[in-house]
Formats: structure tokens, sequence, C-alpha cells
């Protein structure tokens, strides 16, 4: 038997410690005896939780505790999960999170510690929630040249979006149903604004090319400007709106970057709705390959960080190797993306603008659901070209189109 | 560097072949000094291939060269196939493959020979292609209990499938243009009579219980008797046919077979079309997770056996286990699954047929599409009720329909 700690029994935390439990058995199949949470850190008390006895308020009880090979953080945030985890791995106690904002943030150090004290730092669950995403990418690819990775990575914008169009409703109203479901956050900026994909895409590009991509690099573009307007002209033409993150190759480095695009319907990720998330990873041997599943909550979740803490038990003593250096990767810059992109403006200014992209106008997408706009598609071209030709123009939408 | 050979310099071995060649950077960052091939067996001579010098004739020159570490199995086919395995795993080789129907008929027998020779046999790319499955089954997901496995894992005839329905086109003349066209062998049997989708989910039963699931024990139909009619109806309330694989939990046995089902637009396998593959998993946890690409093809599929030769390389000298005993698993009875039933008959019989199914049936899908004749769909009844009222019956079509 393996013990093991949680720290932070919130939502995810103790989804961790109820599926140690009740899927006790699946986990022994690999961890001869077992993995038991013997203490669980929090603040607070759990008087009525049947795992209320193994909370402790004093993170050297168990630090000191030389049974202790594993833990679990579940705090989220910077502080104090990055103390936190930096004593235990110092101690030679194997990490796992689902906490993307510190794995963002410190991933590098904490991969660099553990390695240094012969134990892990996993964070499955920090991206795609229970998608088992990372452990394939770097086991499952690792012979593949990947071109480019595309994901769906936050279930709270996905089901907003799903419900915009199919409600024709507007962003904030399904902002609301979402908020009194429990799907979206009191504060939702970290979502709506795209800063949660952000992080996971930086995290994602990071384990691609083994250096340090930063979230505070990216291009990040949310989806509260999307309007049931746009989703019903693109529906007409075969898309649906995704808030999309991508890390593409330039050649001469990757593209990085969030925002919403028209999907279209030969896209296997135009199925992906709902709080579903999934990431399409484009090898220059294996094409396409797809993973799909539910990218947040408390099980599914907490299952990744199950099947991590599993890994970390399994190799106890040892480091589980992820290569990701401090060196800091700059993404190409985005100017240089080549995108189509999706315009809707008023049609007083619609000429104007179509001349001033020229050649670039590919269809008149007007119809009587854009109502008083005029809605047009552009051919490729890059984001610099984009911005150059449309400086100063009115422009009442502008969402890239998603090509293969 | 660790030495390798390829056994079958076929569609798969020259895919591995080129993948070790063409992306020999990408797996030198896991096997230090990357992994040559050093001999290819076969049969033939290939003296206008790049790698014709490197062929060989004589497996023993191959087994008696100390230096050679992983082989490569791409001959398929039982024997000699069999044999040539058996003699590498027994002088400590680790072998890699994607033939199926060697792994279907003697998997358990062979993961044990590598046991005993602290060697490995993997067989990543005999299910699914080009999609890693069996390794993120394995790794990812041992904390769940997984209550169902449901795949789309015949490219060709979900190629057909999809013509057959864009194309309003008869079964045999798309058959036909995917022969002509290299997405079907000239004896189609094996992929429209759904014995290679039958293999593969007795593959992946074995590896979920431990045990052997045989392909013998297995209900299997394949989809020559789908018609464009049945297609159109089935379009007509939202559904698509696909030939799934099954293994889900029936509490005391898991039932596997393999069948045409119309699948919804509510289901993420909707949307698998055309020669790609998925495998929707279900767990108590993590829900439901799905994982899509290219399931066939010289460069997807080699890429799954190169991943595999990565493995063996990383732990030569020792056993990547796969937990599959020769232990015989028997399938639960198929008459006591539960299914929905699509149903076809002449309108002249329809009456006497649905008093004859009582209770059981839940829509009429009768209309114009279906020409001469009615078409109606049942409620869940286990398919040994369907059978018993039903006997004796003229039904022009059965399709299941599946539900989550």
């Amino acid at each position: 038997m393996v013990q093991a700690a949680v720290f932070g029994f919130g939502t995810v935390g103790s989804g961790v410690v109820e599926i140690l439990d009740k899927n006790a058995g699946q986990v022994a199949r690999r961890v001869p005896g077992g993995l038991n949470v013997k203490y669980i850190l929090d603040i607070r008390e759990f008087p009525d939780s049947p795992y209320g006895e193994k909370v402790v308020h004093d993170i050297d009880q168990i630090l000191n505790d030389p049974e202790i090979k594993v833990v679990c953080e579940t705090m989220g945030g910077k502080e104090p999960a990055y103390t936190f985890t930096k004593k235990a791995l110092e101690k030679g106690i194997s990490v796992c999170t689902s906490n993307k904002e510190l794995v963002e943030y410190k991933g590098a150090e904490l991969l660099g510690i553990a390695r240094e004290h012969n134990c892990s730092y996993l964070f499955e669950a920090a991206v795609g929630g229970g998608i088992p995403l990372i452990m394939p990418m770097l086991n499952c690819l690792e012979q593949e040249k990947i071109t480019s990775i595309t994901g769906i990575l936050n279930g709270t914008t996905n089901y907003i979006l799903t419900r915009m169009e199919q409600e024709n409703a507007e962003f904030g109203d399904v902002l609301r149903q979402a908020q009194e479901l429990g799907y979206a956050e009191r504060n939702p900026q970290a979502d709506v604004e795209a800063h949660d994909t952000g992080r996971k895409i930086a995290i994602l590009a990071s384990l691609l090319t083994g250096k340090s991509v930063r979230f505070d690099d990216l291009h990040v573009e949310g989806i509260t400007k999307i309007t049931p307007l746009d989703l019903a002209v693109a529906g007409q033409h075969g898309f649906r709106v995704k808030l999309l993150c991508v890390c593409k190759d330039m050649g001469d480095g990757q593209a990085v970057y969030a925002a919403p695009h028209l999907v279209g319907s030969d896209s296997p990720l135009y199925a992906v709705n709902d709080v579903f998330n999934a990431v399409l990873f484009h090898g220059n041997m294996v094409d396409d390959l797809m993973l799909y599943g539910r990218g947040a909550g408390k099980l599914p979740t907490g299952s990744a960080v199950v099947a991590d803490m599993v890994t970390a038990a399994v190799h106890a003593g040892e480091n589980v190797p992820i290569r990701w250096s401090g060196e800091v990767e700059k993404p190409a810059p985005f100017e240089e993306c080549v995108n189509e992109f999706y315009l809707r403006v008023d049609k007083a200014d619609a000429d104007r603008i179509k001349s001033a992209l020229a050649d670039g106008i590919c269809e008149d997408w007007t119809s009587d659901a854009a109502g008083e706009d005029a809605v047009f598609v552009t051919g490729a071209m890059t984001e610099g070209e984009f911005a150059a030709k449309t400086a100063g123009e009115p422009l009442k939408q502008v969402i890239r189109i998603y090509r293969k």
C-alpha cells in the first residue's frame, strides 16, 4: 500500500478522495495494496464528511511523515500551492495536480525540482480535465512531428456558445443561466476572456517545444462579443463558433493563440458541444488525432489526477521524465499568422471595407439573418495584412475561420 | 543507438522504415542515438528500394545478432508470424506489431513468453491503426471501472457506409469503388462481414477483463445487407448507420459483439465518417471519452508501431506489463443483451409483426423514403425476446439502435 495526502479538499480534491475510495479495486490492479489517503490538508474542518478525521492544518505533519509518497495538489491558484508543492518535491514526494495556473507559471521549475529529488510532478488534469492528453502526447506521439494542436479546452465557454446557438440567446443571458447551473464561476472572466484556455495551450505548447511558452506572450480573445446573429449566419453556411486555442508550426516557430473561430461541419471539432472538450493533434505521420471528453467536473478531473497518482506510486523513488525547460520560447509573431476572416459591418460601410480588402473578399454571406448588417468572409491573409487593410474601420465583428 | 529489425516489408512495414528515417530526430528525443533498422526480413527482394540492402531472408541471421533489441512484426496472418514472434521473444527481443489476427489468436501466450524473457510484446497498431488506444486504456484509465467500449474500428466499412449515405448508392457499387481506390481488399469478406472489427473488440475486451475473450465466441454481423433506403429513412430521423463493435458490462460479465447500428446525432460517434475510426469509452468516473483518428494506412498505422518500438527500446531488458491471461472469458449470452431495433418489413406484413411485438413498438418511421416497405422502431427488449417475437417472420431489415 502506498500512502498519499490531498492538499485542498475542494471540488476536485474531494473527487480524488471519492474515486480512491469507490474504485479502490481498480487502483489496486496497478498499485499493490492500493493508494490510501492518510491526510487531507485544508484550512477548513469537514465534520460532516466521512473523511473528516483525515483533515490536518499543518503541512509539516504531512511532509514529516516518511510514509507519504504521493500528494495530490488540488488547492488551485499560485500560492500557497507553489510553496507547498516545492516543499513536497524537495522531500522526494511526488505531486500530482489539476492546477493549470501553477503549472503554466512554474511548471519548468517544479519539474526540475522533481527530477533532482527522484520524484515526479504530473499534471494530466491541468489540461482537458478527464481527457488523457499529456500522457498520450508524451508517450504515444513522441515519434511524430506535431504540426498543429487545436483545442476546445474550456467547457464553460463551449457550453455558453452551444446554448446561444441552440436557443438564439444573447451571451449575457446564457452566462447568467450557466452561473445558476454552476457551469460558470461567479467571476467568469478567466473563462469568457480565454485566459483559462490560453493557459492550457501555453502548457501544451511548452510540452511540444520542451521550452517555456508563457501565457503572457500569447494573443487571446474571449467570446463576450459573439452574438446570436453571428451564430445564425455561420449556421446557414455549415459553421459553428468555437473558442479554439491553437499552436501551429510556422516553420521557424510556433504560433500560439486563443480566439473564437468558425468551425465547419467537416471538422471533428464541430461535433464537440456543451461542456465537452477536445484536442485535435495533427502529426506528419499519424495525420489527425482527436481526444474528446469531459474537460471539467469533480469526478472526470479527479479521475485524471488519480491516474497520475497511480503512475507516481508505480514509479515511487524515481522520476517520470517530462521535457520542459525554463528557457523561454517566444511564440511566432501573431501578425504573421495566416487566417481567413468572417466580418460583419454596417451595410453603409460594406462597400468601402470590401474595397479596402480588395482581392481578399471571398464570399458574401449577407442574408436576412444578418439583419441590418453586411457579412462577408475573406480569403487567406496574414493577421498583419488584415489589420492594416481594416485599420480605423468600424468592424462590428471579426471571427477567424478554422481551416485544417 | 538501439538496433531493430522489421519482419515483413509490406504496406505497414515500409511505413515503419520510412517513419524511423524521416522522423529520426523525433525518435531520438526518447531513444538516445535513435532507432536503426539493421535488417528487413522478407521473402522478396526490393532492388529499387533505398532500404533494399537491408533485406535478408533468413530469420536466424537477425535472431543471432546480439545487437537486435526490437523487432517490428508487420507480416500479418497467423503463420509464420506466430513462430517468428515466439522465436524473437524467446531471445529476449521485444516485438511490436500491427497484426490483429495474431494478437487475437495468441496474445495471452506471447505476452507470457515476453514476461518470462524480460522483453515486451506490444500491439498498439493492431486496434485503431494510428490512434493511441491500448496505451491510454492501460495507463490512463486503470483507475476507472469501464462500463462500455463502443468502437468504429474498420475504416473500409465506415467509408462504404459514408459513401452509400452521401451518394444514395448500393452497397455493391460502393464496394467496387472502394476496391478501385484501394480502400477495400480484393477479398473484402474480413471487413464487410465484421470479422476484422470483431477481432479488434475481442482484443479490447481481453485487455479490459485481463482474460481471453475469443473472436469465435462473439456475435458478429456485417454490413452487406444495408441498403441506401435504410440510410435515407435513418437520416430523416437524425441517425446514421455505423458498424459498431461493443463491449458492455452486463453486471455478471461483458456482452461483446459487432453489428451495424443506428447512431444518433447526439453521439460523438455520429461525426466519425469516411475511413476514420474512433473508440468511445465510458468510465464510471471519467464518463465519456472518445479517441478518434486514422484506423488504417501505411503511415498512421506505422506511427503506432514506431511508438511501441520507442517504448520497447526505452524499456530494453525489461517487460512492459500488459495484463491478459490465457484463461478464457466467455462473453455474456447475446440473447440477454438489451437493445432497441429498427425494422423494415413488407407493408402487407406490418400489422401482424407489430402485433407480435405488442407493446414493444415505439415509433412508426414509414414514409415515402421507405418506398413499398413499412419501417418502425421498437422499444428496449432483450435480443432473445426480439428473436422469439419475430421468429419465422419475413423481416427485410433489422438494425440495432445505439443508445449511450
